[in-house]
């Protein structure tokens, strides 16, 4: 026997910790509506889910038996109870909905769960194409016998395609908006245009390119900029400092400036990349990122697991203070697999940097699931920190909301299920055997529910996944094609590199 | 679009790591047929799969489009191309296959991944009813504060509930065989028996019920042994050597060894209590367990984090060359949240004791996802080796196939789809664009795939599952009664304890 489909807000309970009456009780906030919010009927009402929201403070607040109304990719309302299409709440019953259902979709949202879309913050999302390919390799290894010699066999193609097959497996696993870093990007930017997600785009260069390199990344950034009906935000991408030389950081810094461009970069990924700078420049890559002026800019830096917390931490500290937007991108799944550190999670937050979510490319992360990579948040600094009462599950979803929103620069559309901001929001079966019964729907999102319980995918007020149908891409056709062109793309016997690994 | 639900073996490569021509190639072993095997037509057919086998030494070897056919609960051959009924291969194409479809089950194979069922080697799982509800707490608290009061609420009731559904949680993901330690274990046994999954049953039991406790786990084991077709063991299962005193430990070794029964127990959970056992006994919990003559019986550790290698390892190795059969079931979910170590698995591996996979209860894992247990096993161990090269894929599959068979003392029985075997396996979607493209396999099925791609699970023959329809047990109806029970389930204000912990 299958479990129905929506079993009813009975199925289970919708209370925070602290119980119905308690600080994280069902009554929801109402924030200011968003642009059209009341002009004509809704888009899209989803009837009877409990939603995930914020209080003004950004405390976590659950919604029981929740309406959320959509129009012209804006939220326009999230609050309990039956809503006509207006979004005046109503006392009717969510399972027979009082709205006229003209233009109006509807989704029967019983059994589910509703949650901001998850926001992949640092991706390279072509790399699908090598998933699997080499493991169980030390980092040196992997990039300098493995990935860079397979990556001088790029082409459009495969780029466009591997685009493709991770936008469809981010798409079935709840991501909304993903921040990509990679090369042929114009390709990840038309895969962004036909899988209807959101994405941050940035084309990578290494100095070795020459100042073409940095030229490339500007014109991709100023070109698709609000591509794909705004879906599309662009930003500068110099691959690290290893491989980015300080005068062609510092230019960076100035174009970002100038064009008022977001940053994305790999910094301190693990703790030798900081033991060679030190040793090569005196300087940790965080201190010549500053120094650079990189820190001055809205800058997005990838992994920071060979934080010299002594050193670095004053001074992400001041630029948090300075700028507001140093922000940084963790992925937790690949640190285990090289057998780094972590990502300091406690540091940056005390430290007033936000953290968001990731999962790297899938050549070293062999997913896309940023649902694993929240989990992976919770367990892996419990551990590293040796206290079990840290990195609640409410902090780990503080982390896929609020803090991935800001770490992309999307603080103000994304990551909140609040009038005024972008329809991005995923439906989550809860009712599955693995998670119930529920006494903490924290915990239970966060340690029991799975990337795969995701049965519904919105972004803009569109579906694009309905119950687990993908609509928008073709997997099949994808994988195909993909497959045929593997035998070429994996050949190394040209001997080349796209770049040599010191670290 | 969805992908279809077989797109043909061309839709995934099925090689090792060295290619079809390598020491991994498609060609499958061949073993003794099991009972039975040449009489008759068999029952179930599974045509067009990858079959993840072990050669005679135990390495995997992935057979493609194999035919798998099943008679009388045990699996008659494993071998590429379609096979008569009978089990002769024959030449027809896996699309057409030869045999005559009287009583026999015919499963099409195509794009999934046979694998031997699952086994989780130590769970609880009527605790599935106390998921999420004491989180980020320490041990001393969440026992003490939380599980032990709302233990003393326990009724059989709520063990059957609990039994049951996380018995159609493990069959979704792909489990076949738990070992379970818990109270009131009749209930179990008929959820067992209900479910048709397979288990290794044992009543816990600890010094504070005196003799009588002992005695009622003996009791069960005798009485419940080989029940439900077979499909039951049952073995003794004191608490913990912090729980159990010597000479109660000493008493259950001797009857152990009278009755032939294995000793499943709690031992060297973490380092605290090894300290503990050093400070009050002069001895470790192992070393404790040695004296008392358990390491001489077939015993199952469950957890084992608080190893002191120095001494503990070389009792190990001893016990392990003396009985044989010494082993440890490790859940590394609970570590992480706890902070603690992690089961040391290589030093294990190194005195010859085997590791089985476990999620312990969900109380503390939040789930029964023996799938997640193998990938953050293989994810942990490289972490806390500093060893990316180390806990390969293929040493992950390998713990959760053979040596988890070992650790539940089912070596002969399950944990290879071998003929003469129990036909306990699952079918696992290769299509999903998470898992795709595949150049490696096992690195594919540990660190890509998922439980939630466990498409059918299969115990003795019996389809338990089919296309994700679980077909022997009813989730709404289970959550629904259980939903009912939990408030006086959780009820603490009786202030009273099962236990008291102190580790």
């Amino acid at each position: 026997m299958t479990p129905p489909p929506a079993p009813g807000p009975a199925g289970f309970t919708a209370y925070g910790p602290d119980g119905p009456d308690g600080p994280d009780g069902p009554v929801g906030p109402e924030r200011p509506a968003g642009p059209n919010s009341h002009e004509g009927p809704a888009d899209l009402v989803i009837t009877g889910c409990t939603a995930l929201t914020h209080d003004p403070r950004g405390q976590i607040v659950f919604v029981e038996d929740a309406t959320i109304a959509v129009r012209d990719g804006f939220i326009t309302s999230v609050a309990p109870g039956a809503h006509d299409p207006g979004g005046s709440p109503t006392s009717t019953p969510a399972s027979t909905p009082a709205f006229t259902p003209t233009r109006t979709t509807h989704l029967d949202g019983r059994g589910t769960l509703a949650l901001p879309g998850l926001i992949n913050c640092h991706t390279h999302t072509p790399m699908v194409a090598l998933r699997g390919l080499a493991e169980d390799l030390p980092a040196h290894a992997w990039f300098n016998d493995w990935i860079w010699p397979v990556e001088s066999n790029l082409t459009e193609r495969v780029v466009g395609l591997g685009a493709r097959l991770a936008c469809a497996e981010m798409i079935c696993g709840g991501v909304t908006t993903f921040a990509d870093h990679y090369f042929a990007m114009d390709e990840v930017a038309a895969a962004t245009e036909e899988s209807g997600l959101r994405a941050v785009l940035g084309q990578a260069y290494f100095s070795t390119q020459g100042p073409e390199g940095r030229a490339a990344s500007l014109d991709f950034a100023l070109r698709q900029r609000g591509a794909a009906d705004g879906r599309v935000t662009t930003c500068l991408a110099p691959h690290a400092p290893y491989t980015v030389d300080e005068p062609d950081l510092a230019a960076t810094a100035e174009l970002a400036r100038r064009h008022g461009l977001l940053v994305h970069i790999h910094a301190a990924e693990n703790r030798e990349q900081t033991d060679n700078s030190l040793a090569r420049h005196g300087l940790t890559p965080i201190e010549i990122l500053e120094r650079a002026g990189l820190l001055d800019t809205d800058v997005l830096l990838a992994h920071v697991t060979g934080l010299d917390t002594a050193r670095d931490l004053p001074v992400l500290r001041r630029a948090a203070e300075r700028s507001g937007r140093v922000a940084v991108a963790s992925a937790p799944r690949g640190y285990l697999k090289f057998g780094w550190d972590t990502t300091p999670v406690r540091a940056l937050r005390q430290a007033g940097v936000p953290v968001g979510l990731a999962t790297d490319g899938a050549a070293s992360n062999n997913t896309l699931d940023v649902w694993e990579s929240m989990t992976l948040t919770a367990l892996v600094q419990k551990s590293v920190e040796r206290d079990p009462t840290w990195l609640t599950a409410r902090q780990a979803l503080d982390h896929a909301t609020l803090q991935s929103a800001r770490a992309v620069g999307l603080g103000d559309e994304i990551g909140s299920l609040a009038a005024g901001h972008r329809a991005d929001l995923v439906l989550v079966d809860m009712t599955g055997p693995h998670t119930q019964p529920v006494h903490d729907l924290a915990a239970t999102l966060v340690h029991s529910a799975r990337s795969a319980d995701v049965r519904t995918t919105i972004v803009a007020g569109r579906v694009l996944m309905r119950d687990r149908e993908l609509l928008t891409l073709d997997v099949p056709d994808i994988v195909g094609e993909l497959s045929g062109l593997l035998p070429e793309l994996v050949d190394r016997s040209h001997g080349k590199r796209i770049q040599e690994y010191e670290g």
